[in-house]
């Protein structure tokens, strides 16, 4: 339950933003598996801020410390666990903010749940923070299944109404690490400009932006994945929509194939190559919640993010009555973007964890 | 894993679509809850084919037995299973398929997971059939639930492009009821007219069209769910894509927030009636995974039904060569309205298993 | 959660004792398995009552109906539901009982859980009779197995006081099956007389006697299982005190390694037609949870069923008085030589769901 | 799976014995519970070694950091990470042992499942320093516990053949107060004497010894658990098989109701103080997997240290011959009185995640 998610393997994620440190523990990591840290850490730069003047000034240092399951940049088998100390806060900014809960975030919610001891400074544990944890369970389980031809990339397919291009039928290794490798992850430049643009107009409105992160992942075999529930589809989900500001999952065709017809959504079979493979792919790779051998194929909403500096419409939980709000601080007017090698972690993550089940279908 | 969901209240849903009998176990349902057998059975009769011209002409018969768990027309606490008897099959419609993959259907990666031994007639345990069991656990639950003041219920919201009018911002159990009544379950007669049209001009086209269903729940306490991967939207999206052809789940305002502002997206907190409200719902009742006490709103997209009289190309898997594949037998060329009562289901079951968790963040 | 066991493999039991009928749902078994419905009846015949004098006259039936998931014999991969129909039932035998819960027995813990409307004729959920599902599914488990040259088999070590000879440090299947074919199973036929008789002295008196299972599972690699809570010694325990009346679960010397010294209990390890094996096996096969590739041993402690004819002091529930209770109707004086082949049934299926997992340690 | 245990509150611990740190996280704690640090780590003393001549002289530092979940000394919700550095290691006492597994240990097993990577250094993530952070998590529920009457104690039961007493039918929690606060946890000083004595005795000959610890908790209310495989027992037993050297798990008599008849082992009800209760206690407060409100009374099985100075066969995994084993360092003679608060912390906890869960029967 709570903040964990996997089966074979367990990904579990703690800390709050203004606590001491965050960290994950990854329990079921196969063991010999070398890490890379080099490429590790360039992976988790992906997702940092301050890259840019599209980014909180916050600093993190965010270098992971390995204090378990990692000896001599291996994987030993035991529980492998991670954390980023937390520095550079400025906690007071949010001192204000403890009786009057931020609309869009989690600090009513987590009020009503634990009480006046919720430890909600810059968001606490239900933070963006904490998906530098998942970064680095996923960026392990990024490489392990590269090493297996198993590949995962993602990129900003919106931001507001500017929609990138769409990954093609058959996305390569190549197109992964190109897009990743860009300061502003598009795949086509000239929408990615038309995005900033638009993210920089919010931000002088005071105001902010929602966007699309699509994934996609290349390279797993036919057959992973359980009937009805066990699904590749439920599994993906159930941990996407973990990462903050996700309101919406879908895979291939996902809301647009409501609009199609049958003719349009159905992907013919055909023999390529001497394999059993699908002409198009609205399916985003998965049938009855399994995987048919293409690519797979999501997409995550990203709502706009909740702070933003206009004065807001709020309660006073100690008076009970209406109350203005007025959110100091640095935030990012639009976190969609930073979003994208958060995605790619969580889909490599519960990949991975997939493969070690195995198809063990017949065995 | 597989065909199952739930954490204390545990759904096990079991079949093929032309085996022996379909069924469901429902194992942690509280006990002393007496079950309105006749509601229950108008319940079922809701995704039952055959109510219209637009609807498969298989009779199903769908009167539950119940084995287990239910006495005297009570719960017992012991673990309720019901069943239901298959009848009226035509498997020959099916043999041909066996070697010829359905494009859209699970026939191809259910035979790589399975080998030659996968029961694909009539879809098998990948079968919209299977809907039948979940209804049966749904309906159950949602009778405890409206004991308790928690009322689930559905509409249609669209078929292609063709669109009813959304929930209102507090939608009340009078207004689900109406709909549940209507032959047509959606909000607008006028939408469901146009809907209608668009169905039987799908199927005179030898064709199928898809749709979205929107569910809401209301008198849900603040205060439910766990943070990150144990959140209500996260165990939603888990159960909500086991329902076949759904391909994707969004809350509130889903992928429209993606397009949105902050200062649109974000729900004023308001005082009123004494208790802590939104404004508005763009969040669908859920902040940071835990329910606000505002109605949970959400949205599957139900894809074409696979199976359409057009010829389609396929690969015969003895041959390894392409060929031609025509479906016959009868198939809804819609499913997304026959889903409405199916998404209603799924949600009570697991805001029931929700509700018994009870919100424990203190105690 | 409750009555269910597994990982990759779920067993999910139902029924009451003298409800409509008892069944069980396996979930996750490989597709493509023959099922020898003979060696399964024959597997459940040992544990059925009314073999000999020393059980119940109480006549099972049994005979198991397969409503999922086996097609011609096979499994398909879709969850197997087996039913047995309840026949033959004295229910009016209990009536008294619901006022007086019966000392040993789950009467007034249901009764507190699940308040008046506990369906506790006959034992209800908590009857043994919900054995003979788990033996279902260990039974096709054991078959599945066997195929792979994994065998399970077990013995009643003990009667009261009265024991049995232990397995030897190599047990066989050719040993596995001459006692199954037992009408009384033990390895020391002098022993089992010894036990018969005091059974029968007991049953005299008006009473009842435990005894102590042992069981063992050859043939398993070397490796599997996971550190700490997912052994393979906790996922054994985990599920078998789910049979009645086990109070007591211990792997290889168990108990005895208590008293022993470490250089008595240190398996020194060998090398033996080119495999590293153990020249004794005081550790069950399982060294830090993880199987060593020697047998599996372990033992179940079994108490007295605590259905007795002597009158009994317990107390009115309605009246909160203390009462006396005569217990009538036919029962076990002995059920420990009945649950010999429950332990195995429990035990293959743990196994097999081990061996589903693969010692996927690293991959 | 793996490191993990617990359903609505779940204990994750990681750590190799000469890995830069261990720890735990424990997700679910409910919000609000001050955690007084000393009480805590007056506990954690408990099971240090060094604390006398019986024990290793390595010294542990074992002062926990809080990484997060705990704010002021309170529990804020989240999930809740301490840490333990690691120091004072002698790994290159184990350099020569890579090679030759340690009769006993899980060297072997780990080498077969892990390969060479596996980190054995001082018995790695199977090590019995890994019970340090346990005791972190189950301090913390003690207390939790404590402040709604429920009372968690423990005694060492025996070592070898030398028995301590029992635990009278109801015990206090000043009696567990007592025995914690004894340097050598008994209840009958003279049996601890006698124990010593045998400890001592078994190390001059370079050797160990094993023994029993037996844990009771009172206050718990009845009604507690899920029938089958949800029960007390079942959760108790797959938690404790993972503290390192339980070799068997018995509840009430255990093992001795295996020798005992009904009519001494069933536990008559009687009216007490208004409430309903056994006169003995033979099912050490379980019935039917469910609480009676009786005290929980278990035993755990603790085999003899496997490391002891004897030389002792074993193989070398290089060579593929057998071999001779000297292991250097210093080892407990025995670990069973060291274990006495592990037991007592893993029962907390369990108890405490099943309190949390409540006792949904009825809602």
């Amino acid at each position: 339950m709570s903040s964990e998610f996997g089966s074979l393997l367990k990904i579990s994620v703690f800390g709050q933003s203004h606590g001491r440190a965050i960290g994950v523990v990854v329990d079921g990591l196969p063991a010999g598996e070398a890490i890379d840290l080099e490429e590790l850490n360039a992976f988790l730069a992906r997702r940092k801020p301050g890259k840019s003047h599209l980014s909180t000034a916050r600093r993190e240092a965010d270098a992971p410390v390995f204090l378990s399951g990692l000896e001599n940049g291996v994987t030993c088998g035991a529980p492998l666990c991670a954390v980023i100390e937390n520095g550079d806060q400025h906690s007071s900014d949010y001192d204000a903010l403890q009786d009057k809960p931020r609309p869009g975030h989690a600090d009513y919610t987590a009020f009503v749940k634990w009480g006046g001891q919720a430890d909600m400074r810059g968001g606490g544990h239900f933070s963006g923070r904490l998906t530098a944890p998942l970064c680095i369970a996923g960026g392990i389980a990024k490489q392990i299944l590269s090493r297996r031809g198993v590949y995962v990339g993602a990129h900003l397919q919106s931001v507001g109404t500017v929609a990138d291009a769409l990954f093609p039928l058959r996305p390569t290794k190549e197109l992964f690490d190109a897009v990743a490798a860009k300061p502003f992850p598009v795949l086509d430049d000239q929408a990615g400009e038309r995005m900033q643009a638009l993210i920089l107009e919010a931000w002088k409105n005071l105001d902010s932006v929602g966007g699309v992160v699509e994934c996609a992942a290349t390279g797993l075999p036919a057959g992973l994945g359980e009937p009805m529930f066990g699904g590749v589809e439920n599994r993906l989900a159930a941990a996407l929509f973990g990462i903050p500001a996700v309101k919406g999952v879908e895979f291939g065709d996902g809301f647009a194939a409501a609009r199609s017809r049958g003719s349009e959504n159905n992907d013919p079979f055909v023999m390529e190559d001497g394999r059993v493979q699908t002409q198009t792919n609205h399916a985003g790779g998965i049938l009855g919640g399994i995987t048919s051998g293409m690519p797979i194929v999501l997409r995550t909403a990203m709502k706009p993010t909740p702070s933003i500096a206009q004065p807001q419409r709020t309660v006073s939980l100690s008076a009970g009555e209406n109350a203005e709000l007025v959110i100091h601080g640095r935030h990012d007017p639009c976190i969609a973007h930073r979003a994208v090698p958060v995605v790619e972690a969580v889909t490599a993550a519960v990949l991975l964890d997939l493969l070690l089940e195995g198809h063990h279908g017949t065995f």
